[in-house]
């Protein structure tokens, strides 16, 4: 059994994924990005000083090419991928599909017709595009707003929040796979869109800092685009771009088009999770209805972030979707249904016919 | 949601297929077979007479090259493919993995120390390797008895059962894959490892019959080989060769060389299926233990071939392993982990703090 | 094991306990009400045509005392009793415990403060409390309206519903165990509590018809009475006496004293069933969080009355609460739990310690 | 709730059960035997300590009596009692069966015909009758051996274990409830049986020592019995008393004699914990099959006392019997049933139909 993870992902989420491996009795090799190689020998030590005996884990030290090379000489029951959708479409081929996947995430909120506790949605809406600068895999992308909280002031709200962010008190991280320059061109771009309006942020950072220059340090930035931008195929690769930093697309949405903002949801190719900020159980059952997301968290409290400690947590709509954080999920991932049928007494004057 | 299955699959188990996918609310697209796709089409007819919705289900008259085509052309959420090895993993790559797969099984027995009811079990095991001329995935390839079973005349048993056999009350089917050439080549290739042995049959059937020469009309065979030409590298492919046909391989072994039985089985590739046919719980414990077949029957009554409308059936030790016939299995195949998170009731003073 | 159930019980749910007992492996004694002997007789016969072994169900014909008597003389596991909660006392005491209870409701709905289609959930309201003229376990006895539905005429609605039945098309029918003095009796008491008031029926049906005096022919009809009147021990008892009738009351609340309905709800002794009509997730939350019903209908469509062919039936908050129509309900009712610990091998060295 | 424990109950289990209550979100009544009110009123501090509300428990300390008018006055909704059976009835019939019961037991082991590890199931044995001198619930009472244990000279063998027993390095415990005269009395009334035999033990313990008169200090006894004497009303109640200390019955059987054996361990009144030493597969499910107790140890390595940190521990066949120790003994004692139906949407154009 492998493991492969990226460097940008948290130790204790892998941490998770190994001892997943472990109880479900597998023997685990485990390769990280090599710049974190150093942190992920750390993790392989704690766990030996818990008690993990020595042989049931192999840790590799190595860039992606050799890795390859490895996998192509070693006969892996099954590999964990954590990364890029990307690289997980190589392996999968590479591996003839032994892989199960947890990959990016391009996550949208749905604020439902019901606009109810505004200022804690808002707040829940801002720390899932910007805690961490965005770099989770489940940060918030795209925000659809229902015309009544656009009206309500929804989009001052996570304005007046974005703006309180700083890198002083670590409200504001650096970005470490998008540059500044990247970041720019990615927002200039999605201006140029027809309708296209910044609603804040749109440049990097200005108080003073020595974030390296090959590592972002941008504002948090919501680029409002009209919801008939993304059924245009020019637009949609780009609205689609999965950011790995502070910067989300939000749109509105009123009752007649809700049709239009569900084809939206379908066209997305990565379903790994969702909110839809909604006590209302019709809307929230349409929307479920029509959707796929793995973790959808639905109510007015709904976030696009969470927490493998609490639940599941994975992709969905693809039978390469791996999962984390639960025994079923664990079950699921690291072992396989194995049917043992006892039979054990042969009945008296059983007839024996042959077919 | 894809099926693909071969001309000699029963067409009930199509049938458990496609209903499993249909009940998780799939839309399905069937393709057999071309060879068999007639009798598919009146499968569909008779589940649109039993109310299935008309598009619901697409099924596809073609043969494997254009339908390999059309995989590249759709973009099909999973696959089920019920086959050989090799286009199985052919498939595989193709899809990036999208797929789960039932294919063939190198199923083996092994009746262990304890020798009860001798008449009962070689009944079983002559069923398991000839009903139906052994063309079942989960007929019997290869039976290991422990030398007390021999000693008690087992082979001679099995023999008996075997030679009662007759295409005229259709205990010996014509073999549809492969034909008697192939067959008796195959036969002669296993009579050339050193100390192996005919047991019975080994020639086509004597009986006059109208079985055209492009199928096979072949006696119920069995071959006795040593137990250490399984570890010999230039035995190993041959005697592990999945004939479709009534030729099946046995071997014997003893307290002794218990572990070298472990070994063979772990070298087999296929997991499918596989029996230990005894009572004695502690070499029950040992083979369970160290194995990984898909559907294990334990216990004296132990056989090779089941059927999924008593439970799960498929193969196991690998992440695209299909499973058919239970609601487990329906749910594990045809649909998704999804978890929905309801969140609806924001406590009373919450504080809200920024990360 | 012991089923014992009334006359009024409809046979089809004695058959489904029957059924359920006999699939758990029990021997079955079956008595029910003198009355309906006959009836139940047919049953058993149509089981035994179905199949069942004669002797794995006695058939008792006998009345109360004398199975009283019975049940003192013989040693039976298990005691299944449907009926009035004075004979389940009775019975509990005389079999030390040894008995589920089905008992009767005093089952109450909750309009919460969402007013939604208003027409629909007067038309279930009207079902709940007088189909079948309200000779049901779960017909709905009382009904708290918050002001919202009160003042959108939601009395005046299911007035209107009430108004159109008739004995004629059998939306009324005669009434077996109170008849038109005990009912009037019952009404007049409920209209003399101080602010109660007829909402409408209040006198027997006024068509010509042949129901024999001894059974009830009286009109649908709603008494209201103020909250407060729950409160007073005076007429707590009154209004909470559950009529095997077409009578039902009716109050009305609002945002200020829900805390008051919530200790009325808590005040009743039976709790068999309970509708509380509101799609408000947070109302939803409260009042479920505050109640034991067995049989809850939550949610805008939610009702009192539904059946054991679609989920678990049976009261909540009491161990000798029974349940009807789920596997789960089957083997809570009619298995017990047995813990089998299976212990095969024996480590080599174990080292043996006496304590 | 209420809990109720006798004194010689193990307090860590009382926590057990006091948790589970609390777990369920039970408020709980702990009510322990008098003599060890001192000790249960730590483990109320302990758990005040460890975060308990302090009102979610109250602690009765008294006598049998007034607890018994206590029980009267309130209206408990369930009531846990671990006691004598006597007690039990007495308390089920007061509180109308709202209880659950974990009473005495009368538990046997029998040793199948394949006789294997001697000296380990003979010291297992050992264990289960004397360790802390049989002061358990699950003490083992009666031992029925196959002849060929006997002719193993299984009897020698746990009387050499029983011999190396002693008061100093405390394998012999004080017995709390019964003295030596009440001992004595018994064993000689054992030994009056016709064919019975002091297999060994039969007197109080020869070591110096200052355990107090009213207090027992006894030799670990086995008194063998014939087969037919259990089927003997005058001897049945005699052999099936539950000695609360170190003395236990022994008996042998044959291959032809088994169904003699069965009917004795179907006339034991108390299900509490068995024991089937045999790891012959046909054996264990005829005895399985043939009986109902709670806690069934198969196996080998079969024992009559566990724990309940392992697996449910609790009688079986009485719909009162309750469980301890497992999630699913905690939901099924403290909790009930509740069926929740959720109902949120009306589909359009919905029929109303009255009835």
């Amino acid at each position: 059994m492998c493991i492969i993870a990226p460097f940008n992902f948290p130790l204790e989420i892998s941490m998770l994924q190994v001892m997943g491996a472990l109880f479900m009795g597998n023997k685990v090799l485990l390769k990280v990005d090599s710049k974190v190689s150093a942190c992920a020998e750390e993790l392989v030590r704690l766990l030996v000083l818990c008690g993990m005996p020595k042989n049931d884990l192999i840790l590799v030290h190595t860039n992606g090419e050799n890795m390859e090379y490895l996998l192509t000489q070693i006969d892996l029951r099954m590999t964990l991928f954590t990364g890029s959708s990307k690289v997980a479409e190589k392996l999968s081929k590479l591996l003839h599909g032994k892989i199960k996947i947890e990959d990016a995430g391009f996550d949208w909120k749905i604020l439902g017709p019901d606009v109810d506790d505004i200022d804690f949605v808002a707040h829940i809406s801002d720390q899932d595009a910007y805690a961490l600068s965005g770099q989770k895999c489940s940060a918030q992308s795209v925000l659809f707003a229902h015309k009544n909280w656009v009206d309500a002031k929804f989009f001052d709200k996570i304005k007046q929040y974005a703006e309180k962010r700083s890198l002083k008190d670590l409200t504001i991280s650096p970005v470490m796979t998008w540059n500044n320059k990247k970041l720019q061109d990615h927002v200039d771009s999605l201006l140029k869109i027809s309708g296209a309006q910044l609603l804040f942020g749109g440049s990097p950072i200005k108080e003073s800092h020595n974030v390296p220059d090959i590592y972002g340090s941008y504002l948090p930035t919501a680029v409002y685009v009209p919801l008939k931008s993304f059924s245009t195929k020019k637009y949609h690769d780009l609205i689609t771009t999965e950011v790995f930093g502070p910067v989300q697309v939000v749109s509105e949405y009123n009752d007649n088009n809700i049709e239009v903002v569900l084809n939206i949801l379908e066209s997305f190719k990565q379903n790994l999770t969702a909110g839809i900020a909604s006590n209302d159980p019709k809307f929230l059952n349409k929307i479920l209805a029509n959707t796929v997301n793995g973790v959808t968290y639905s109510g007015i409290r709904a976030r696009t972030t969470g927490a493998p400690q609490n639940h599941w947590f994975g992709p969905c709509g693809d039978p390469r979707a791996g999962g984390i954080g639960t025994p079923e999920a664990i079950k699921y991932v690291w072992s396989s249904h194995r049917e043992i049928i006892t039979d054990v007494i042969i009945p008296k004057n059983l007839k024996i016919v042959q077919s």
